[in-house]
């Protein structure tokens, strides 16, 4: 391993990876993805890290490669995935915002890629993450974990490059994307190419961005993230303070809590997040099918030679635990399958800290004798 | 009772029942209800049928008050509510566009309500019914039957007038709006609102109107009523036919088959709905909370004094079960608790007409014995 590669401990880098070749047959030439490495220590030294067992940790759609920041109770020294332990690497995905090439990018005309950034695969998001590990020396990984999209990426790494794979952890994923999902998040889609300010695709500099659009789509998003029991619990019917949603005439600014709560959560995206990333990451995340020109999805899944352990949460209504249960039955080496139970919902791999630690220990002991016994 | 107002068996007539004071304190005067009517006998007599015992139908959100159409496998001579047996009556709804007084109905100045047209809440819409049936001089009904919205207009009857139902059944709906379904609802809401068409709720007239926003809110409001294992079971990932979403571009025009399918239903719903009244029932659905004014949500559903069924369905996201879980054990004279199990959600009501079936002809029979003893 090129260890002169690897960012400073808790920091990132811009990796080069060389041309992606999209599995729709474009080329995305001299793409870079943005690296975050952990590997605390006594001296945090690059050297020494590239020794240790590499844990890959795939994000979901809107996160990014500082996984001791959005998974902070399970990241960290001591912690269920210890950075004093391994060295932990997390890539901003492909297609992405926060540091790798996306359609925010500039294309090599000094713009923006915007409309002429490709469809993306979750397969293409793989193979970029593998580009970036052949770039920095890597050739095997002890153990690649995520969840949702990360989950997705999760599979199509123990399919693609089995070989460079010793275990996997897929959270809160499918084999395939549901016809809901395609139903909801395609709608979303819509929510953003319908604002005005969308352009095309096309509005990186024309001083508009489609914020409105990509608000109502992160409504949307976050009621499929959050289980109706904890959004209930937290606001009820409760009136937005000093608001009145009963009054006489139907008010857009006379709120519930609840729409405050979910006009912050849209406020906060744009902030954040780039709504072309949004619009392709979404449109993968359609796309995700295991099964697609492998012989169908059960064949992939039994073809699979990774040892898998499968996590779900009971009220996740995006990715159903039934999802979850039926990767259980066709995983090829299955190693097991936990359920966290939460009023959560699908986030619940987020919010759940105790329970999510308590099967990442399990999977990481798992991992850790199946990489004595394959090395 | 009125027999000569009763509209001819199958048919309907405009009902003027007053004015409506809502509970924001909007007078909306000479209001009108559209009432369907069915007593099939070999007469079709109304004079014998004013002297069967009455069943009331309450609709769903873009239901209306023919029954006999949306409910055709159980509404019907010889149908479980029995057309032969009972004067069967289901007006629409206050505040909706199939002949009842809405925000597209004409105020006295000529012009449409529009903006104009006030908040509505579950219990002005039931208020308007006791109305109707005032106008009517129908005094008991045996009993009041509804699901979804049209559940929640079940449940207000039993609080409002409980000395003129002997009976109710309440199907695939919550003793109040949760914050979730606030969400996603005050979410379609915002849709139609930020459709440039929309006009502030006054398009009538212009020539324009806001179906593109109408299209998107029903493309997420018809995945909250379907379940995703039916949803899947249809669609699963694949592409609509002659199209392909998997191409080197994501281009709108190139759909997954569900996508096509969520098209049709908001095509389907601009031609036979108003946004207005859309956004005037859905607000309603945000207001239902029959706890408001009368000491919290258990303490008026414990002070019922009507004899009330729960029904549910297994799969419902909207409605989930436990809400009505939570019905049976607070309602005051609870007589029983039925699950649909089905793969369709919400909608199992509409859909599964035979598991349907048997809940309404074990109820009614309930029902019958409860009236003898009343009567």
């Amino acid at each position: 391993m090129r260890s002169e590669l690897l960012p400073p401990n808790g920091g990132s880098s811009i990796i080069e990876i060389g041309d992606v070749v999209t599995e729709g047959g474009v080329t995305i030439p001299a793409a870079r993805l943005c690296l975050h490495a952990f590997y605390d220590d006594a001296h945090g030294c690059p050297t020494e890290a590239a020794r240790r067992p590499i844990i890959l940790i795939e994000h979901a759609l809107t996160g990014d490669g500082n996984a001791m920041d959005w998974w902070s109770d399970n990241v960290g020294p001591g912690k269920p995935i210890d950075t004093e332990r391994y060295l932990v690497l997390c890539a901003n995905v492909l297609g992405g915002c926060q540091g790798s090439t996306g359609p925010a990018s500039l294309h090599a005309d000094g713009r923006a890629w915007g409309s002429r950034f490709p469809g993306l695969s979750i397969r293409d998001m793989v193979q970029a993450e593998n580009q970036l590990l052949e770039a920095m020396g890597v050739e095997k990984i002890a153990a690649v974990i995520g969840a949702s999209m990360g989950g997705a990426r999760v599979l199509e790494w123990t399919l693609m490059f089995p070989s460079k794979v010793t275990s996997a952890l897929a959270i809160a994923v499918s084999a395939r994307a549901s016809a809901w999902q395609i139903g909801i998040q395609s709608s979303q889609i819509r929510f953003i190419e319908a604002d005005p300010d969308w352009q095309g695709g096309d509005y990186y500099g024309t001083g508009r961005e489609p914020n409105e659009g990509m608000g109502q789509a992160r409504r949307i998003a976050h009621l499929t993230y959050r289980g109706e029991l904890e959004v209930d619990e937290r606001f009820g019917t409760d009136p937005q303070r000093g608001e009145n949603p009963y009054g006489p005439y139907r008010r857009s600014d006379q709120r519930f809590s609840v729409e405050s709560y979910l006009d912050r959560q849209a406020e906060k995206l744009k902030e954040r997040f780039d709504a072309g990333s949004y619009v392709v990451l979404t449109d993968a995340l359609n796309r995700h099918d295991v099964g697609r020109g492998r012989g169908g999805m059960n064949a992939a899944l039994g073809s699979s030679q990774v040892p898998t352990m499968v996590v779900g949460v009971d009220t996740d209504i995006l990715y159903p635990f039934h999802q979850q249960e039926h990767l259980s039955r066709n995983l090829g080496d299955f190693i097991g399958l936990s359920k966290i139970t939460s009023p959560t919902g699908h986030d619940g791999f987020l919010i759940e800290s105790r329970q999510m630690g308590q099967v990442l220990e399990k999977f990481l002991r798992k991992a850790e004798l199946l990489g004595e016994v394959v090395e």
